[in-house]
């Protein structure tokens, strides 16, 4: 069934208030939730909400957190998210970042004790309106085995940067860093589809087309998939994501990152607090006029988008073109909820007393 | 023949000095250039000397520069390298992004009007002794055609990032945004071997293992290779990295980035000056303390070392660990230079009147 963004945002806003989230947490945490399932990203959506709430009834998520800044210099903070969701503290982060940049350039914000913060392009995305470049970075539970490795390190762990233009769409990129996201194992399997090899190994670390791998043991690979082809590199891009969310702030990293999911226990032995983030904004201005850098800005993606396209290809597009797409479209036409989906939203309104989607 | 670092460095130190470069600027340049031979990137140590000479002679390179800053805030700057060798400009940038960082928590700065700066992990690594991580990255002329793309739009522009650590090496990652490095493709041609396929795309944009492909007018591919494997992705990096070093700056980007081969000319109608660097600098305590980092940059290093490796392949390395590795070999055994290098290092010596290498 088609549902629009308006209800569905209501829905989570009233989910969050009834586990006791404040007005103005509610209202953040339900239009960053809405915003992946109107972007496409459905993994991140509203699939999530029931997630959040169990990890609220195992008391690993805190409904009314005292976010605070912990450390800070002219450009730079380290927040605490008091175990807040992600969904919120981040862009209290993102604040901040935003706030540094209007004094000193730039503001770059480390986050730790936080919790699964949806789709990194959202947070990115906040800086645009104030002529700023916008920046977030994630880790999450290690899924990713290292080139070479047979255990699994790394989260999917996304880098998002959102950079504005004048008259064109802002360029958004918003990538995991591996071939898939982790959600595309499952789609394949509810199809009952093998999966492209280059995505996941087996629990021995052999190559493999299995869309259950994972649940198998086995790992998702970095983008690049085995040595030859870079793998190697995208081991780099988690690692760096890794460190600047995780050790740069005093959270969780690599395989010590507790897990959103609430079946799994958090690891033993926790290195830091909870999962990190790490968000920056840069005033264009800062480097040159902001018109004249938005205009140039018009011409690179009208440069790119007019590149020849291969020949039975679809055309050239610009980081964030699609989702754009699939955005215009469930703004207009709603948005599709999964019938498994729509059965736990309705088990959460009977559950927590709140009215049905 | 083998040759050692210091004979190699004052071969590069009078070289410049001979083209008209100061003292600073000389032992700058032959600094940065030997560190890619120590490092092992072959193709951008002294291999690239007679081609920073040719360039010179075309006037296409300053060796008088007046690097200047155009605009800056407390963690911002914008350099003009005036044309001269990226080398150093790029170390000059980074002195600012330190110095700002001693400030104001972190140090930004775009360049623009410069040229080859050489290998991106050099620039990086100067700020790890100042407590600091260190960023850069660089576009560099096209060769490199987008996700569905025939045309060749960006160059293999690398991202650099360096962390420190305690007792441990720090984490160094330097990578091109692309599955193989352009000069790997000129190795296997000299080895007559085909390439594997996912690092270039014919002139008609199929897929090739011809390892002339890029001389027949072909192109590279972004990291991921395909769309199935996230080429996307890589194709994001690449855009990234275009858009921070040059739009920017205000320096030449996408198609327009001017050649480093002096036998090619620059692109028609340039859309800003010379090529682009990013370059920063974030000190640690900016964050945290210092040594508190550190020690847990040693437990995520020890932790990846220890992940266990997959049955016949090499051990789980740390990015950086390789051209340590190199690095060690080198200092000790000396550096191999090809006779074709030789051959025109000698040249250079004849023609600028400097003693032979």
């Amino acid at each position: 069934m088609l549902y629009n963004a308006k209800q569905l945002k209501n829905f989570v806003y009233h989910t969050f208030r009834a586990a006791g989230a404040n007005d103005k947490h509610a209202t953040l945490a339900s239009e960053a939730l809405i915003a992946a399932d109107l972007r496409g990203v459905d993994s991140h959506g509203v699939a999530r909400l029931s997630g959040y709430i169990r990890l609220w009834q195992q008391q690993r998520l805190n409904m009314q957190p005292n976010i605070r800044i912990e450390h800070e210099t002219p450009s730079t903070a380290v927040v605490n998210g008091d175990l807040g969701a992600g969904l919120i503290v981040a862009q209290y982060a993102m604040d901040i970042a935003i706030e540094k940049a209007q004094k000193a350039g730039t503001g770059w914000v480390a986050v730790k004790n936080s919790n699964h913060f949806g789709i990194a392009g959202y947070h990115a995305m906040k800086a645009l309106e104030h002529d700023m470049i916008g920046m977030s970075m994630t880790n999450a539970s290690a899924l990713v085995a290292p080139t070479f490795s047979k255990d699994r390190m790394l989260g999917t762990n996304p880098i998002a940067v959102a950079i504005p233009a004048l008259h064109e769409p802002p360029f958004v990129m918003d990538m995991a860093t591996t071939p898939a996201a982790n959600g595309k194992l499952e789609v394949n399997e509810r199809l009952n589809k093998d999966i492209p090899e280059g995505w996941a190994q087996t629990i021995e670390g052999k190559a493999t087309t299995d869309n259950r791998a994972l649940k198998k043991g086995g790992a998702m690979l970095p983008l690049g998939s085995d040595r030859e082809h870079g793998s190697h590199k995208g081991y780099c891009l988690g690692a760096w994501v890794d460190i600047f969310s995780a050790v740069l702030s005093g959270a969780n990293y690599g395989p010590w990152v507790p897990p959103f999911v609430s079946f799994l226990s958090p690891p033993p032995n926790p290195v830091g607090e909870g999962i990190g983030h790490f968000v920056g904004a840069m005033r264009i201005d800062a480097f040159r006029p902001a018109e004249e850098f938005k205009g140039h800005m018009d011409k690179w993606i009208k440069t790119f988008r007019n590149a020849r396209s291969i020949g039975g290809q679809p055309k050239v597009e610009i980081p964030g073109d699609q989702e754009r797409r699939i955005e215009f479209k469930r703004l207009n036409d709603g948005i599709q909820i999964h019938p498994s989906v729509l059965k736990e939203l309705n088990a959460l309104s009977r559950q927590l007393k709140i009215d049905p989607i």
